[in-house]
């Protein structure tokens, strides 16, 4: 069997369990006071060139949701892409979190937010108008949902249109490291230089175990949202066995060489399906995802030849590379779909054999 | 420095971390449909003797107020005791993730509902009376904040008075190891048996690393709570790595030999310091933790000793064992204590020094 | 000046203001526990041919939000039309009444939801699929916000759909008389009889002043939306005043013949314009509201012209009528719309002086 | 029958529903936007000698609720008194609107906060300290929910407490003009000047109908408060029918005459009755309510006499004047008071058909 469902079926990066093992020595002070919290809010600062605050948080969904929380009032609207992970898959973690602030889905290409889509929807909600709530957010995916990044004047275009009425600018990380990888770029390009206010630091899709972060750049937002992280359940005692997964992720460039080697993994993928009739990718494969339309009975082919991966529809799958994804395995994949897709696969059970 | 500050303070069980570091092996698939997550529902199963519905989740503030919103509407009463963990020290989550819930506390002793107490209260509310808020459910800490537990007739007194009003019983366990070392009884007895609907079973202060839990045994609570979890961002994608953790808990009696080590701790101290003039126990020292009404110069004098406590006021000292607090450190404390409550401390520095 | 700008822009119907003097005698209990209030429940079950609860409410957003958050867990899908005014006008008051429930628009025509698109959605969503939220209820706006009405089969459809999964009905009556009095059918027809389960009674739109309120079909939704209510700030202590304005409405047909009143002033105008050149029914004349595409040109004209009414988009005009809207109002708003559409607007000034 | 049972089981002023009849006439834009709201502020701006924000609501309850969420963060603790009404009788509104704000009830006298104990309580929460919700914003109940008035200096001396560390005040003037037209100063000399940052403006107590008021001084809180009312389903689209009310309320000092009226009522009771044996006063009467201790019995003869009362416990009985209770009314009571406390209730029954 060879996984492709999800970067978050895979294993942790050893290191990251080991510093772990490695934080458990002496007593600590608890929820967030100790050493190894502290050292994190600095080695963070300098990774990202500016004074943040960094809180670990258990989930993706719990990063996001908070994150917006603090982003918005209440009766706030929090705009984001119509497939964005904060509409439809974490039950509405940011309405619940966010007392009731709504999401408003934008139009765009690729699972990213179109700037001008996203200019002309302000445009038409005159300032003082109530009924609809309030403009408090905007939120990007970066990667976004089908795999592709914005690019850094992509991040800009959408936080001017933000800053100009006063949005707050909200990143969705949980793949950061794979479009940091992809851009090439520095953290802090990629995040407050670009406009972004708050960043949801994805860790466990890349190689982590039971912790992600929120990376605060704007001040204001970060006193309220330490009290809303305990009252959220978010704010482990013994914190420093979150804290030393964080630095663990990031020393040594070990979140980068992660991501890269998904990355590649997925690129190879794709390059190694390039023209192949029958199958059509859904988007570009900019980071570690290949969405793919595939004929139903290609599906089928590949289940049966021992590849998993999930169904989006009866056309649509998605294919997941992990920073364990071997060449070996991605070479597989390629091998199965140029066998079923090169003929109808339904009729061609014996190629299936090979 | 010997530590007393708290349980958090202190190490996991190393049993605990290694079970992560062997989970890390091969994929899983996320949110809780892995193999271990289903081991897990097995083995509480059998270790309540009933189905349960096993619930990991990051933190005991998480696993109160989730307990709590299942069991309550959001205009819900809730009960506790003045002192409980939820009314004092949680930042009202259980407000927060209950819609507005509203906790209201019972008088009693040492740290426990009278249950007597409770029936007079539940009385002076007629049915259908709306002004308040709705009798909804009620929570007992076991062991309790003052450090002493419930007897099985408590539970079920307090249990009887609910029930005959339709309100549930939520039992915060965030100790549940030390008062079940203490009565020694089975877990049976002490939930489910007595009456318990849901309990917040309690990992961390116990050698636990990052993960506690939510162990459900009136199943209707169970499926809500479910998507609740999910909405709160406790669903860890990669739960395995949280599963194992509690697998490992309670395997080979692990949970119950922590516990039994930090209570014979505090036992040894309290043992230590009986009839000693000057300092007085505020409650019976049941469990592991030890609270002394102590005059401000010997608390000055026993830290300069270099000793780490809570002062809860001016003249109340916290001090908390854990499961690694060894004979040699009892007894330090204990001499400390018998050195400065001789005589005055204040006029007594040349003692100190001993 | 001549006013199409909404139906609450107008008076109330006498009659209402009169109850109100009326009911201005001796003392009565507070909080509903009055005659006035015992009577209409009454009232209100003789009319709807079944047993009842009615809940007097200050506002049509307080009736559906509130009657939402009754039907669904915080973590529920409420359906409803893309157009709904729960979707686009009430600042998101069910999303937050209901502790975080999510909207999600369904397609259709003129308003409407399309039984098979809600058939599709929900068949997309397994059961036990938590990560969106959990499909919970649908919302029906009777007569819908372009507009046109549900006819019973419609209503049914939708019902079943919605019944075969477990979700709660309910319907936004806003404009519920003039829905009635287009299909001349029974309330109860229109609605338990088709499955409907909780329903906004409006009243002021149609000639009301300070109140509407919320029906409850189905027993179980009451008695929590009870509590609900008071904790929302919702039940008046004075309440002899809402009821008495309550039963004044359906008194001797009073809400029918103001209904069919402003209904018969929009057919009036919709016949009048029918075949004319330069403007477009967005959807069929079925209440009291006409929405019309129109040069922006015209537009103007109408306005120096002296009628008012609303600018949807620099070409959509809604015109609503009202109970007191005559004959001589309707063939005005005819006469202007017919002289600005015959030519090009801008061009023919003269012609607006006439 | 005689009715002392509450001020909301009374008639309303007659110039109050005076006021909503003449209103009726004409069309007038929704939502607040028509002339009679835009008045009532110049109007309320003149009375309170500042800028001020009013708006009206439905009722108590939402006025208290909504203007303690805009007072508080969701994680904040809003301080009040053991009895205040938010506490003991609003179902947790503040709670729910607050999204999860916690009430902490302060000691005092009379149902009044002691401003001493407030400042002890705040002294003992650190700055940065979490645990426990973050301090927000006081409540003071003017009159009190035992019929007391703060004086000027008790408001000010609790309001430089709260300042001094940041909190909000908010008055429950549920009873204002009752305080008010005891203190014989001026609204603004009892609000703002004072210290106090919003106000619950109660109408209904005091010859309202279906009408109470926000005012805002503090300009920073109104902007998101407005969104919430509209979101809170406060907001009528009719509203001139509310702002007349608040005008008639205020004009040619109907509300100070009403208050005077029901405050004699209560003083010549309170007169009548004192140094009676058998009774006792539980707070001074202030305003127009009077809280009796006295035997069962003699409760039993005076309801048997038929006045109509509350009975707060076994012992305990609440009198309330209205402004139309009549010097009649309150020599009866005072008469069979007299009668019946003059000797053991029980055994004088020939005495209590006089």
């Amino acid at each position: 069997m060879i996984d492709y469902r999800s970067d978050n079926t895979g294993r942790a990066a050893p290191e990251i369990l080991d510093a772990m093992v490695r934080a458990n020595t002496g007593t600590a002070l608890g929820y967030g006071a100790d050493e190894w919290t502290a050292r994190l809010q600095e080695r963070f600062g300098e990774l990202f060139e500016t004074k943040v605050r960094v809180f670990p948080v258990a989930t993706g969904t719990a990063a996001n949701a908070l994150a917006l929380a603090a982003s918005s009032p209440s009766w706030g609207l929090v705009y984001c892409s119509e497939a964005a992970h904060i509409n439809t898959s974490e039950a509405n973690a940011a309405g619940f979190f966010g007392g009731g602030l709504k999401l408003a889905p934008i139009a765009g290409k690729d699972g990213r937010i179109d700037p001008d889509a996203f200019a002309r929807t302000l445009a038409a909600i005159q300032p003082g108008q109530l009924h609809r709530g309030q403009p408090a957010a905007v939120n990007l995916t970066q990667a976004s949902d089908l795999g592709t990044v914005y690019v850094l004047d992509d991040i800009r275009a959408i936080a001017d249109v933000a800053k100009t009425r006063g949005l707050k600018v909200h990143m969705d990380g949980a793949r950061f490291a794979n479009a940091l990888a992809r851009l090439g770029c520095s953290p802090a390009e990629m995040s407050w230089r670009a406009g972004v206010d708050i960043l949801s630091f994805g860790v466990t899709k890349n190689g982590g175990a039971l912790c992600d972060a929120i990376v605060v750049f704007t001040p204001e937002l970060a006193d309220g949202l330490a009290v809303q992280l305990r009252r959220a359940g978010q704010v482990w005692s013994k914190m420093r066995f979150a804290s030393a997964q964080l630095m663990a992720y990031i020393e040594h460039g070990l979140w980068l060489n992660l991501a890269a080697a998904s990355n590649a993994a997925a690129a190879r993928i794709a390059g190694g399906i390039a023209g192949l009739p029958g199958l059509r990718l859904v988007a570009p494969v900019e980071v570690n995802e290949i969405f793919l339309e595939l004929p139903t009975g290609v599906m089928d082919a590949i289940e049966r030849d021992g590849f998993q991966f999930y169904r989006r529809s009866a056309t649509l799958a998605r294919f997941v590379c992990r920073f364990d994804t071997s060449e070996a395995e991605a070479d597989a994949l390629v091998a199965a779909l140029r066998r079923h897709c090169a003929g109808p696969a339904d009729t061609v059970p014996a190629r299936a054999a090979e």
